[in-house]
């Protein structure tokens, strides 16, 4: 047991193309920090939210509920204050609420020397997503473990933590707003035969190509038939960003998780700036303001500090 | 250009699970044989179809037809003559038709020296199994590659040979008949969105279980929420068949394509027979006699004679 204990956990693009629920990447550069104090007493306190909108009640705030999460699973109920220092906007598709629930269940499970694997700290972490996002794993287990993880079951949990070589990674943010409850509300409830085994043969081609490290097969595999489509006409401007983004040599681009941030993928050698300044301009000229941010993959996932 | 040619294409299992139409594995032992003679003239005549229940109208045969389909592909009209030899039984899920329409097309492209690659072969294959049993590759890329091969799109033919650690099957032939023709009719239209996401997180973990030598994960993906409980209420003795083959230690085991064949995947140190025997016993209880064989992956695809 600490008296201090301090975690990072980064950023996250969801479903990353077709893998809707099951896929997702970590990205290199932005996270966000909770750190948490050991207290007198039982209570569980949130000193600082890292932002005025987001809640300082613990039972609404996702670090808190996730490190509640990670003492109850311990049988402890030591009291703790926490500090969270965002680092990813409170919205956009960047994986931000996951990213405060898995470094506020890393920071418990640090507190307490509590020696929680894997399966159990995303359960924990789960608990504080589901609180504001969905019962999804897609960006918490690749801001827990890094790199791109393949979720093959939430309940119970199992994730697959994949190899992939490096790329660099484009993120555009065009001015615009998705509520992550309209984009999931806009999926259809069922589809038909054909586009599933479709969307399915283009999962596995970008986790055999991960795996085999081969990125034409990566890219190929890059083609979501069930989200995309209906979640693009939301998103005025991402067809043809997604469009420059290829034209200009990306391996793949899409929605970042419910958007409205896009993602393209590209190979070390590719022109990063070239594909970003393509996308900006795509949005541009649907007359919205956009800008990027070019990085690489995280492949360490969330850590002490 | 040659004056024979003869060519050996392997069974298979299609599906493998939930591979619905994009996984299929190659299976040692049974194949089907063409041999094509060179005759003058410009006719393309089946000397032997190599059962008397097969076609041997040319038009109608899926070997000739995938041999004409080579023929025309590289501009040629010289006449042919093939005797087919038939390893593989009519119908029951093991691949027979898509077995001749490979070594058809191999042997006609090693007698014509034509040199076309796999995806050109799998298509001018594919016209035959089209004739017959659909246009769907998860059997001809296994028994044309060999081992486990992931369909990622029929047109353009876009099909990956996975790694695969060695493994042995088991494949088990109840005395009951299911047309290819109801098993797909019985295929829902569509599937609730969640269906269609674990179907594609399981093939996704069979994919990258084979790829990254993990059984275990390849197991947990040997999951089919589509075509199989449809086509298990078809199948009387499946069900039972299939649970006391996990219960005998299997890694997996699902209906080898349309049915009626079982399958079960096993590792090499695990007990076949045990499995086999199991699954067998289970059909007998439904009332069903049933055979089993014991094999392994064919790993070399077609192959000359």
């Amino acid at each position: 047991m600490h008296d201090h204990a301090t975690a990072f956990a980064p950023g996250s693009i969801g479903n990353v193309g077709p893998g809707l629920d099951i896929l997702g990447l970590a990205i290199a550069g932005a996270g966000d920090t909770v750190e948490i104090a050991r207290m007198d007493g039982t209570a569980m306190v949130v000193d600082d939210a890292g932002h005025p909108d987001l809640p300082t009640d613990p039972t609404a705030n996702t670090a808190a509920i996730a490190a509640a999460a990670v003492r109850s699973a311990v049988g402890s109920s030591i009291g703790m204050r926490l500090r969270i220092t965002k680092g990813l906007p409170l919205s956009g598709g960047q994986g931000g609420s996951a990213a405060s629930a898995v470094a506020g269940a890393v920071a418990a499970n640090a507190l307490l020397d509590a020696g929680l694997d894997s399966a159990a700290l995303l359960a924990c972490a789960l608990e504080g997503e589901a609180a504001v996002a969905g019962r999804h794993l897609d960006n918490l287990a690749p801001s827990l473990l890094g790199g791109l993880v393949l979720v093959r079951s939430v309940s119970p949990v199992d994730v697959v933590r994949l190899p992939l070589p490096p790329l660099q990674v484009i993120l555009v943010h065009p001015d615009q707003r998705l509520r992550t409850r309209d984009a999931r509300a806009a999926l259809p409830a069922s589809v038909p035969r054909e586009v599933a085994l479709q969307q399915a043969a283009n999962i596995a081609a970008m986790v055999a190509g991960a795996c085999l490290g081969d990125l034409e097969l990566l890219s190929r595999g890059i083609d979501d038939r069930i989200a995309e489509p209906v979640r693009a006409s939301l998103l005025p401007g991402f067809a043809a960003a997604r469009r420059a983004a290829l034209d200009a040599g990306a391996l793949g681009s899409s929605i970042s998780g419910a958007g409205p941030t896009a993602f393209a993928l590209a190979r070390l050698d590719d022109d990063a700036s070239r594909i970003a300044s393509a996308m900006v301009a795509a949005y541009l000229e649907a007359g919205l303001m956009a800008h990027a941010t070019i990085t690489g993959i995280d492949d360490e996932g969330a850590r002490r500090r």
